[in-house]
């Protein structure tokens, strides 16, 4: 157990609700540090929490519980997950975020979250970040065992990263699955972007435009230029130096694309 | 002493104002945990404050010392107020923000902050919640009793919440209190709420709409819909499933609406 | 040691970069406490993280290590630069954050931090915050010596706080420095600002307004209008009595101005 719980949520941080979670947490484990990975997802964004955790969680120390309240199923009879992969622990709505993140491997093993023992007394209709996630993570990192949370469920929400389509050396399509907020095109290409790179003369067409080859750095190209790298969540972006991609090219999440060998 | 510090400040997260109320902090008080709650309240918006306190505090753990630092008078003779309540010490200038969030309970026992002895040496004349809340606060959460921070103040700014009309069964004017960053409108209708629930039927008339009766979760309306739902904050809110109810109506805080039982 | 790491970035706090930086270091370090100053310096503004780092270290405990990651030149060879000054240790690329911030004080004993070592043992093209500067100050943190980082360099990049130009006792062109979230336009006029209080009568011309000496709170005039104060930053501010001085006056950093005698 680390004791350290990490936040992920669609709450902003605007408004209290994120620091009330982190109140019921100190109020049951003192020596929990709380770590916010973001309060700012869009709302109801399921597969931009997924993306966040996916990008984030290998970097925390073992023992983590990461805890994703993008919910807009609150107080429905929707499940809540704890799941636990790679010496993580992970509580999130079975909505589709873990199968996202983690895949098969984070939701084989789940549980649901249905022991009240754990909750905070009164549980409100719409905020159950505070009134279930927050109690269930403090006496997760505690030391408390999965199994007392709830039983093993078996079919969980899906929510599968899209391939590209490969085609001999082409990538005939492939899809921007996140956008960052400086603007950055993240890109479902993962592996694959260094097949790109080893062949070199790599053509990339997308919103109408053309980029060629993998740069190594945002200042390879002029200031305003686009670029493509190989990005820090193991998966090609498209980028302007200086600048934002998404503004440069009008194009957002879903946006398809194509790579060819010359 | 549970050695939490919680803040609500309208600092932004943008400036380094809240992290150098840290520093200092941490200075006096290595062992101190501080929880942000909110640095983002609207510049000067004391019951945007009040209210950020009101709905979290009691869950934060007892001990806790919250710091609210919405303070457009910085620099003139406004009062400081140290209060004690429920096993909380708050500290707040004297503009309405402890008497909105608690009541004649978190102003009846006040004192006002004037002993230099726990201040910064150097106070500067825009930035007291560095200079004067913070190295306060930091003594009081290591156990300096509330006594020798200065005198008891007899009166204090009043700021109360308004509250709905009742006429037999019917609430003849209600108002929006707070809107959240979903845009969910916050209402000054508590317990009443339940009221509505138990008879039925009733009717909320808001902005040329109406929305019959209290949902249970938001998906309880097809998406883009409102509804009413007894919120986290103990309140009645007005929302929209998927949407902003702020945006949808076109209105804020506030904005005055009616519920008739049919 | 304090084991305070201070963290200013222009990551904003919407996406995941942040708390991944704050994973790495207590996966390190699990006694660090992280202090977020700001991750909502505008993208690639080395000037506002200068000033940031500026106006906030010296409230931090002895000990601290500042970590500035503004860093447009990520992936090229541009130097990382561990400085120490007053007590303080300092990590931010060689792009002029530190001699912004530190004057040559901070850049005339720094270090090339170089030895992969105390990196991650992936180091990505895009997010060095994470596989480098994070790891480094978590080092840092628990005791390594500064010289094992790397090599002392002698010459780094430039970019000093531009001075107002005086002539007799008139500031014949003053600047602004800085604009934070209030709007508040933060001035080169330091010290100097003293003596224009002393001798009264100063006159500020500025985008065509006159503002009539130095008050000592907003609140000095009505709300709505012009006033100028000595700030807490220690440089004189123009501001806005409850409203931002940025939009009144529809000028930001760069806007020059002057202060006469009269």
């Amino acid at each position: 157990m680390s004791g350290v719980i990490a936040l992920i949520t669609d709450f902003s941080s605007r408004d209290w609700y994120s620091g009330v979670m982190k109140g019921v947490i100190l109020g049951i484990n003192p020596g929990a540090r709380v770590v916010d990975i973001s309060h700012g997802i869009d709302r109801g964004d399921i597969v931009g929490a997924g993306f966040a955790l996916k990008s984030s969680y290998r970097f925390l120390p073992e023992g983590t519980v990461f805890v994703v309240v993008v919910d807009p199923g609150v107080g429905t009879n929707r499940r809540i997950l704890l799941s636990e992969y790679a010496g993580y622990r992970f509580l999130a709505p079975d909505n589709g975020i873990l199968d996202f993140a983690l895949g098969e491997c984070g939701t084989d093993k789940a549980r649901s979250v249905e022991n009240r023992e754990y909750w905070l007394e009164t549980v409100s209709k719409t905020f159950h970040g505070r009134d279930i996630f927050a109690p269930v993570a403090a006496h997760l990192s505690m030391g408390v065992e999965p199994e007392r949370f709830g039983p093993a469920c078996k079919i969980c929400v899906r929510l599968k990263l899209s391939a590209p389509k490969i085609e001999g050396g082409d990538i005939m399509e492939a899809e921007v699955i996140n956008v960052d907020s400086f603007g950055n095109l993240i890109t479902n290409i993962g592996e694959d972007a260094r097949i790109i790179k080893r062949t070199g003369g790599a053509v990339i067409r997308i919103a109408g435009r053309e980029i060629k080859g993998l740069s190594s750095s945002y200042t390879d190209v002029p200031e305003g230029e686009l670029l493509a790298i190989y990005g820090s969540s193991g998966y090609m972006e498209i980028s302007v130096n200086g600048g934002s991609a998404a503004e440069k090219l009008g194009v957002g999440r879903g946006a398809k694309f194509s790579v060819s060998q010359k």
